[in-house]
């Protein structure tokens, strides 16, 4: 163990941020009628019966004042969406209040909206504590919202991902089921596979179904463009995969340098249209399950994933430039890395 | 705002459940001798100088006699690790401390190991807390560890994924880049780039890459077989295919029913291997850049999506029986569900 005595605070306060919170402001009405708000995570509920909640204040605040001759204060925790709130009610040199939308509670106190839970209370004890005074509230009325925490730990925001009953969330890594590349493979697999079997019951394959894609960004490449991007998914195009497409009224080919260029029908545009609207069907099928925090999460985590990885793209062909003109699901834009 | 006279304790407890918190076990040693310890997440920071620490014991708590009494406590901030210990801790009716190795701190109050930090205190302040009774205790010595928290939320354990700066965490959803699909496909291919570049630089496919994979997991399938599992995947295999392998001396084919046996030669299942551990190597080039926790979140948020599209696969070829069988990278085991 640490003795105290011995070491700077900055070791402290490392160690007491590992203790996750949530994060909320704190408002009053100060002495001359101004409103007067500061954002901490030194909230905890303290009793139920009567219902009270606790927060601390640092003695040296400017806010202590107001704190101190008010008989009310609100406590709002902040959701996932408030973040800018929290960072604004945290700033010592602005207008706190600069922008934010305030309804009024007992003695005039400023609420906020877009939280998660708010509370009005009446200061029933200030105790001392050390550098800090404890301010002990009895809840006099309170609103609570179903929307997700912001969460504060170890000194930055957080998402926070509830465990499901039964979910077993192992520490180690090893290359079981829960290989990486194999849940990836299998995630997508299985979320695809309404369109598989469509494409399966047209006769076509993963590669017709790939150069009907990479047309749906923009038809009239060359054959010679279309075979170099089909290689990088790892497919080889031969000429009857064309001869296919061709068979079926989808596309049409023209005669030209590299190979020609390769033309949609009216037939395969409209084709590629009902692709794009099964493949969002099947995507907001397989998002039932999940609430919003969770597929937010899932795409932080997988953006991470294709940052790391990006650099196993080749470089000749620009790796953003390929991924827009090869997204094979229709979604246009640019890349955030 | 609801009026705390008029509503019952639940809803109250349900709005307090919206604050976050990290989850902690109080020690301390009885007047017998005995070890007495809870868990509590009422824990908080009060001062930095003096460092002062509080948390919030139940007036009706077997333990408040205790507490009461002695004038150290010792406070261990949980690690996701120590859900059980948090259970253990929450239980009234058990021997807390079974199976716990524990540490002597100061009055030889209990030390438990495999927190994330843990804090000595002497008891400074006894305050009044309506039902409960807040202790605010000056802190002695404490330590601090590099462990991922135990997170609690609105009754529930969570995991916690912290921000990376200038992360947007977008609250909307569209079918722009963050396309669930997309990313699915964009990360796994990515991550298998180096594979795929390896298979075309030995003339094969990504067809031909299916059918080593398939086999890897067990040769000596008929045609037929091989044929059905790569028409999941979408691909069709033709007879040249097989003839490609066969050439390449990775496969031998014998007669049989149902197109007859395929069989790795001694090459072949070389090549598998070797396919297998560069699978792997990709793998953990693709996680360098996320920490255990985050590889974790994506885990678990991948076997969600997993169990969510899991009725696409056709029943007739028994879900987990496909997967075990197609898994391509050699990963064997039981899929949970």
């Amino acid at each position: 163990m640490t003795n105290i005595s011995s070491i700077d605070g900055k070791k402290f306060r490392k160690a007491l941020g590992s203790f996750a919170t949530g994060v909320t402001v704190v408002t009053t009405r100060g002495t001359d009628g101004e409103d007067v708000g500061l954002t901490a995570n030194s909230f905890n509920s303290v009793s139920l019966d009567p219902p009270m909640v606790l927060w601390s204040l640092d003695k040296k605040s400017s806010s202590l004042d107001a704190f101190t001759h008010s008989n009310h204060f609100a406590v709002h925790i902040l959701s996932l969406e408030q973040e800018k709130v929290s960072n604004q009610f945290a700033k010592s040199d602005s207008d706190r209040f600069a922008g934010i939308e305030v309804e009024r509670g007992v003695e005039n106190v400023p609420l906020l909206s877009g939280c998660s839970a708010r509370f009005e209370c009446r200061t029933t004890y200030r105790y001392e504590g050390g550098d800090h005074v404890i301010f002990v509230g009895e809840v006099v009325s309170f609103e609570s919202f179903d929307r997700a925490p912001l969460v504060f730990h170890s000194g930055k925001y957080g998402l926070l991902l509830k465990k499901a009953d039964n979910e077993v969330i192992d520490s180690g890594w090893d290359f079981g089921d829960d290989f990486l590349g194999f849940q990836l493979r299998r995630a997508y697999f299985q979320l695809m596979a309404p369109l598989r079997v469509d494409i399966q019951r047209r006769g076509l394959s993963e590669i017709h179904r790939s150069i009907l894609s990479i047309l749906s960004m923009g038809d009239g490449r060359g054959r010679a463009e279309l075979e170099r991007l089909l290689e990088l998914t790892g497919h080889r195009a031969a000429n009857e995969h064309f001869q296919d497409l061709v068979a079926q009224g989808l596309i049409t080919l023209q005669a030209g340098v590299e190979g020609g260029q390769v033309y949609f029908t009216a037939a395969g545009r409209q084709s590629a249209l009902e692709n794009m609207a099964m493949s969002k069907a099947a995507e907001e099928d397989a998002m039932q399950g999940l609430d919003a925090n969770e597929v937010r999460l899932l795409k932080v985590l997988l953006g991470r994933v294709i940052r790391n990885t990006r650099s196993s793209l080749p470089d000749s062909l620009g790796k953003d430039k390929f991924w827009r003109e090869n997204n094979v699901w229709g979604a246009p834009g640019t890349i955030q890395s």
